[in-house]
C-alpha cells in the first residue's frame, strides 16, 4: 500500500478545506452541478479520445496508485539464488516442488516454463512480450491518466465561460453579480484541483510504480534464464545484483 | 463502430446543455455568427497549413475515428495458420482458391503477390512501401486534427477579442454592456469546446486506431512471408503470437 | 500554385471582416499605428534572433508557400525510365541531346555530371551537399517564420499593455476608457490573428513543401545513380516505383 | 559551498521586500495561512505524485545545491597521476599504504576493490552501476523539484480562486472588496516567487551539479582501470586529460 | 559585427517609443524601481539556477550576438589548400614559417601540433576535445540566456501582482486606482520586453553563431589531418568543400 498517495490526496482535500474555512462557508464551494460539468465533459473528451475498453480499465489501474505489494527487490534476488542452489543440486525439475513458495504469478508462470523443458529462446520470448505488454498497458494508463490531467482544467474554464455567459446576459440585478461569478468560478476551480492535486501527480505516481514492476520482472527474467543455463548460484547472485547499487548489495550480504 | 467516439461527442453536449439549462436559456448560447467565424477561421488556417487535398481528405480520417471493422487479430492469426496448412498440404497455388475468404484488401492483395511468385525481397518491399504510405497518410490526419485543436482557442479568442472591442467603444449604453461582453465570450467558448471535447481528443482516437491497423498489418507481412518460405504451420502460428500477450495466447489455444 | 495558402488566408481575412460588419464598424479596426508596433515589434525581434542575411531572404521563402510547380512525382519517374533506356541503348553520352527535356536544375545538374563521367562516389556527395543544404535552407526558413509566429502575440500584448497603462494613468474621463481599451486591445487582435492565420500556418506549409521537394529530389539522386551504373530500365523503375504507393503504381501502370 | 544559490535566493527576497517597501507596508504581503495553503497543497500534489521515500529524502538533495566540496577535477588527475607511478613502481598492493590520501568514498571504493585484485570487468561494472544509481537519484531529486515547481503557481491560482469566490459571494460591503482581491491574490504571488526563485531555478542548479558530479567520477572509474592494467602513468595522464579542456591542460602542466 | 542584432534592438525600443509618445508621455513608462525588480530579481533567479562563475561569464558570450569576426569558410579553405601545397612540396615543417598567416588561435595550434609531429589520433582527440569544451560552453551561454528569457516574464507578473496588492489594499482613493493599476502594468511590460525583444531572440542568435563557428573548426580539423596524412591538395579541396554548398564551390572556382 503506499500510503503517500492517500495521504496526499487527504491532505490537499484538507488544506483546502482549512483556507476556506478559515474565512468563508465551505458550502459555497459545493456546487453538484459544477462537478458533474467539469468530471462528465471530462470524461466524455477521454471517451471520445481512448477506445471504450481503456477508459473502463483505468480503474484497475488507478488501483496501482494505492495499492501494490511492494515486491521486495531483494527477496526476490534471495528466492532466485535459493532456486539456483536447487536446480544445480537436484536438477531443474526439482523447483517444481518449490513452486509454491512463489507468489507473484509473472515468475511462477517463468519457473513452470523452465520446468516444462521450453527452449531458452522461446522462454525469452514468451517473457518478454508479456513484459512489453504489460509496459504497453501501463503506458496507455498513464497517459489516460495524464488526458484527464490536461482536459479538467479546459472543461473547468468551459464551465466558467458558461456561467460567465449567463451572469453577463442577465445584469438586470447587480446584487446577483458577484454571487453568479463566484459560481462561475466554481468549475476553474474544480478543475484545477482535479488536474493538479488528482489527475496530473496520479498520472507521475503511476509512471513510477510502472518503472519499479518492470525492473524486477526483468531481473526475474534474468534469474530464470540463468538457473536454465546452469549457471553457478554465486554467479546468478553477481548477475543480480547488478541490479541493485552496490551500497545496497553490500548491506544485503551482511545480514 | 468505435461506440465510444459517438458516446463521447453525445455526451459532452448533453452536460454543457445540462450545465446551460439548469441556469438559463440555451438559446443565448446559439449564436451562428460566432460559430461561423471560429470555424470558418480555423479551417481558413488550416488551409494556410496543409495543401488543400489533405484538408478535403480529413472527411475520410474522421470516418476512421467512428466506424472502423474491428479486424480481429486473432481471426487474423487462425487465418493465416489454415492458410499455411493448406500451403504446405497442396503448394502456395493452391490458396487462390480460398481468396474468397479474405476480406482484408492489403491481405488480399499480400497474398496474390505471393502466388504470382513475386521475390520475398520484393513482396516486402511493396508491402511495406504501402504500409508505410498508410502510416503517412494517417500521421497527416492526425497531425491536421491537432492542428484544428490548436487553432480553434485562438480563434476563438480572436472573436471574443473583436466583440468587446466593438463593445467598449460604443459604451454609451451600460446596459448593454453585459450582453455584449456574454456574445464576445460565446467564440471563446465555441473554441474552446471544439478544441476539447472534438478535436484534440479525436486526434488522440485517430492515432490509437493508426497503431492498431499497422500492427495488425505488419502481422499480415510476417504471415505472408512465412507461409510463402515454406514454414511448418506450427512455426507461423508461433511467429505471429509473438504479436499478441502470452496470457491472451492460452485463451485462445483453449478454444 | 498552392491555391489553399491564398483561398486560406483571403478567406481568415473575410471571417473576421464578416464578424465585424455584422456589429459594428470596421474602421474602427483599422489602426496603422498598431499594425506598426506589432509587426516592426515583431521584426525587430527577429532580426535579434536570426542573422540578416536570413531574414531578409525570407521573402524568396514565403513565395514557396504560394507558387511553386508541382514537379510531378509520375512524369519525374517516366523520365528517368525514358532516360535509362536511352542510356542502355545508346550510352550515357546520348543523355546530353536529351537535356533540353529536363527543366528541373537539380537534375539538370546531376545528369551533366553523370555524362561528364564524374565518379558515382562524387557524384552522389555533390548532389546530396547540395540536398542538404537545400533542406537546411528550407529549415532555416520554416524556423523563421515559427520565431514570427511566437514573438507576434507578445508584441501584440507588448501593445496592449503600453495602450492600458497609457488610459490607466489618465482616467480623468471615465467615457474614454471604453474606447481607449478598445484601442489597447487591437494590437492583441493584430498579434493573434498574424500569428494564427499567417505565421504560424505558413511555417506549416513551408515544413510540408520541403518535405515534398527533397523526397523528389532524393529519388531523382537514386534515378541517376542507377542509370550511371547501367541498371536495366524495368530496374530503375522498381527502384524508383518504392518512392510512391503501390496503389498509385498500379494506377500508372495501366495508363 | 556554492554561494550562488544563498545569494540568489536572499537577493531575490531583497529586491521583492525593495519593492514593497517603497510603495507600502510588507506586513500585508505576510500571509501565513496562504503560505499554508500553496506550500502545503503543493506538496500533498508531489506525495502524489513521488513515493514518500523519495519525497523525504529531498532535503538531503536540496543540500547539494548549497554546499558541495568542489572536487579539484584537477586534484583528482594528480593524485591519480600519482597513484600510477607508485602503482608502476611498487605493485598496486602499494596503493594500500597511500588510502588515506583519498577523501572521496568513490574513489576509495574503487581502490580497495582493485588492490583486492577483483576482476576489471566486475570492477568496472561494479563501479558504473553504482554511478548509475547515483545518476537515477540525482534526476529523481531533480525532477521531484521541477514538478514542485510546475505545481506550485497552479496552488497559487488555486488559492486565488477559493479567496475571489469568497470575496464575490459576500459584496455586501463594497470597501472590503479591495482588500479581499488583495488577499486573494496573495497565494497567487506565493506560488510564482516559489517557482520562479526557489524550485525551478534549484532543479536547474541540481542539474548542473549532477552533470558535474558525474563526469569526475567517469574520470575516476577510468583512471582506476589504467593504473590496475598496470598503464604508463604518463599514458594515464593523457587518457585522464582527455576530460579536460586542452587550454586548462596546458595551465596545469606548467605548474 | 552582426548589425542585426543592434538594428533589431535599437528598432525594437524605437517601435515601443513611437507607439506611446502617438499617444501619450513617455516619462510614464520610466520607472526604475520596476525595472530594478524585474532585472534583479529575474538575475537573483539564474543565480540560484547556475554557478555564479557561469553567470559572470555570460557578458562575455553576449559580445558574441553583436560583434564577432565573420570567418569566411572559403578563406580558411583556400588557406588550408595552400598550405596543403606547400606541405607537399617542401614537408609539414615548411608551414611552421607561414604561421603568421593564420589568425585563429584553433587553426594555429592545430598547425602547430601537426608541425610538431603529433600523433594523428592524439591531435584529432586534442582538437575534438578543444571543439567540445567550445560547443559546451556556447550551449550553457545559450541555456543561461533563454533562462533570462523565461523567467523575466514571471518576475514582471510578479512586479504586477506585488503591485496589484498594494493598490487593492488601500482603495481609499478611487482617483488613484487608475494610476496604481498603471504603474503596476509597467513590471509586466519589462519583462515582456525583455523576454521578447532581449532574451529569448539573443539566446537564438547566439545558437546561430555557435552553429556557424563549430562548423568551421571542424572543417579545419578535416583540412589539418589531411595535410598531415600528406594527402594531394586537389583531395584537400575536395573534401573541404563537402562542407559548402556545391553551387557555392562553382562560384570559388570561376575566381
Amino acid at each position: 500500500m503506499d500510503i503517500a498517495t492517500l495521504l496526499g490526496l487527504i491532505l490537499g482535500v484538507v488544506f483546502v478545506l482549512f483556507a476556506i474555512v478559515m474565512k468563508g462557508s465551505p458550502l459555497l464551494f459545493l456546487d453538484p452541478a459544477s462537478a458533474f460539468l467539469v468530471l462528465g465533459g471530462t470524461g466524455a473528451a477521454v471517451c471520445v479520445s481512448y477506445p471504450l475498453r481503456d477508459v473502463l480499465g483505468l480503474v484497475g489501474v488507478v488501483k496501482n496508485a494505492f495499492f501494490y505489494k511492494e515486491e521486495s527487490i531483494h527477496d526476490t534476488i534471495a528466492l532466485l539464488v535459493r532456486f539456483a542452489e536447487r536446480a544445480r543440486r537436484e536438477g531443474i525439475l526439482a523447483l517444481e516442488k518449490q513452486m509454491e513458495e512463489v507468489t507473484d504469478m509473472f515468475l511462477k508462470n517463468g519457473i513452470q516454463l523452465a520446468v516444462d523443458g521450453t527452449e531458452p529462446e522461446l522462454l525469452r520470448d514468451i517473457m518478454e512480450t508479456e513484459l512489453r505488454h504489460l509496459e504497453e498497458r501501463h503506458k496507455k494508463g498513464k497517459s489516460i491518466m495524464e488526458t484527464f490531467g490536461a482536459l479538467a482544467p479546459a472543461w473547468g474554464m468551459i464551465g466558467t465561460l458558461v456561467g460567465l455567459i449567463l451572469m453577463l446576459a442577465s445584469i438586470e440585478d447587480p446584487d446577483a453579480l458577484g454571487l453568479g461569478m463566484a459560481l462561475a468560478l466554481i468549475t476553474t476551480l474544480y478543475g484545477s484541483l482535479m488536474a493538479n492535486l488528482v489527475f496530473t501527480p496520479m498520472a507521475g505516481k503511476l509512471g513510477m510504480k510502472s518503472k519499479q514492476e518492470i525492473q524486477i520482472r526483468e531481473l526475474m527474467i534474468m534469474g530464470i534464464l540463468s538457473i536454465q543455463s546452469g549457471d553457478n548460484p554465486r554467479i546468478v547472485e553477481q548477475k543480480l545484483n547488478s541490479f541493485i547499487a552496490p551500497k545496497m548489495r553490500r548491506m544485503k550480504e551482511e545480514r
